[in-house]
């Protein structure tokens, strides 16, 4: 069953979202049988498929834009320097946490390679280990590890961050516990379909639930089964949501989508971090889904990226 | 049938927030019955009973803050001032478009109230004749009259001014319709619940269906039975979001929730307007109906009232 796309909901978005739409395929019966499709058993499998698709993209990211990828350790964690031919400043660059539920994707996201490319910077994305491999905090750890070391590498106002969905609350407890240990921000954040709350609260997750790329259930019980062991959902340093946060945090765009199950997410991180005097902006785009962002040619993704580049380059002047 | 409301989407809004959406009433066989029930002849008891409500809240707040409010006629056209009892300046002034779906409501909204109260400005609120006894244009044009009359007696960078719901298209198309005749813009623009698109398009129309406090079907039904007569509803000085923007036209806040059927058309216009690089900001505010704004005391709505303020503030400093 595709998703549904009334008339009136497709003629407010670009012919390539409504065929990307058109062509989701949903997953029937998803409420029952999530807590079987998210055993740690399927995860490789899943894994191998999500990323056969995701080869294919990322591949010709790297070709189009003649981008260099190689691999490095910082503080025993590897990490991926993704570089454009001609960097413009070599001396700024980009921390990158990808997304991925903690258990899909790997350290060449389509994120960290758009953006090197599109913002000519070198990004340095976080190669963390997967659960159900690593369950938390290892990632975090990971995270906070390559964090620390990319600011005294690089001046930290000279480094932007970027995560996507997973990545979020990854990223936002590293500057959290950077906070803590009394090290220095970053000059800024772009938070793409943010997972500020696992906790499965919020009313994208119901709204948006048999409208986005997966449903929200198996999201939630995939994170459950597979990465957070014994944690609480909602200790602050597994969902952002539940952080105190003050001015000193850097300033952060959101990236969102009508679609989204993360939505609510995203606007009530917005909240969060604005009624704290911390500079926040909020990108949500019409009829667009759980990471819209990150197709390469997709219309709303490319007016979205520009919009975030906006708001970066004015913080790295 | 009350609203759902799940757990998770309670636990991501106020208690008070919660409570109301528990007592909303829902209307069965809405898709079926809204071509009747928006008939021309029962606009009238529709009007009584809505206003009968309204009458309590609106009498409370100016009981409460001491207002005053005076008919005058700009131009033929009655228009009502509320003012504080000492407003800062009284050379800084409000112009209100109510909204109602061109049928219902008064130029003494709780918005023109809540902002008189709030800003400490004298609000001038126009009295436009409401449908089906007046068709497209009438309104429109009345809400222009009283704009011609303002920006004479008021330096145009003192004026701010709002509109809610169905008072935005009116609102809208008076700028531009001032902008063709040359006329200057005023300083600033607050847009509550925008009706920006009633042709029908947009994704929240379908997905806050049977969650916001009105179905969309029933709303469209009304304002085509009523209002529209001849027009066509993607006019651009019909829906605004069909029309042409400029970098001339007035910094603009847009305040929707994520229950909101017109959250959609609040969407595409922050984007519409962004894009030819007018000032504007989008406050989004989680599980929040349309028109949540002018609950006098909801969190949620005193929360984003206050944003609004210190959006409009800046611009007439």
């Amino acid at each position: 069953m595709p998703l549904s796309l009334s008339l009136g909901q497709s003629s407010a978005i670009s012919s390539e979202a409504a065929r990307f739409l058109q062509n989701v395929p949903t997953i029937p019966f998803a409420g029952v049988l999530s807590p079987f499709i998210a055993r740690p058993s399927r995860v490789p499998s899943m894994r191998a498929q999500f990323q056969k698709g995701e080869d294919v993209v990322e591949e010709n990211i790297i070709a189009k834009y003649n981008l260099s990828v190689n691999t490095i350790t910082l503080g025993d964690v590897p990490v991926l320097v993704i570089s454009p031919p001609k960097p413009t400043d070599p001396s700024r660059i980009i921390y990158n946490v990808h997304g991925g539920g903690f258990m899909l994707g790997t350290a060449r996201d389509r994120t960290a390679l758009l953006f090197a490319a599109e913002m000519n910077m070198i990004v340095y994305s976080v190669d963390y280990t997967l659960a159900p491999e690593a369950k938390y905090p290892v990632a975090q750890n990971q995270c906070l590890t390559v964090y620390s070391e990319l600011i005294q590498k690089f001046d930290p106002q000279h480094i932007l961050g970027l995560s996507s969905s997973a990545g979020v609350p990854l990223i936002i407890a590293v500057l959290n516990r950077a906070r803590s240990e009394k090290l220095p921000m970053i000059a800024g954040l772009a938070l793409f379909a943010p997972a500020t709350d696992i906790s499965g609260a919020g009313d994208s997750l119901t709204f948006n639930e048999s409208r986005d790329v997966m449903p929200p259930i198996l999201s939630l019980e995939l994170v459950r089964q597979n990465y957070l062991g014994t944690a609480d959902p909602k200790d602050p340093l597994v969902s952002p949501i539940f952080a105190e946060y003050g001015p000193h945090f850097p300033p952060t765009v959101m990236i969102t989508g009508t679609r989204d199950v993360m939505m609510s997410g995203a606007v009530r991180f917005y909240w969060k971090l604005r009624e704290v005097k911390v500079q926040v902006e909020i990108l949500i785009m019409e009829g667009m889904w759980h990471g819209f962002n990150w197709e390469p040619d997709l219309p709303e993704a490319i007016q979205v990226r520009s919009a975030v580049r906006k708001f970066l380059q004015e913080l790295i002047k």
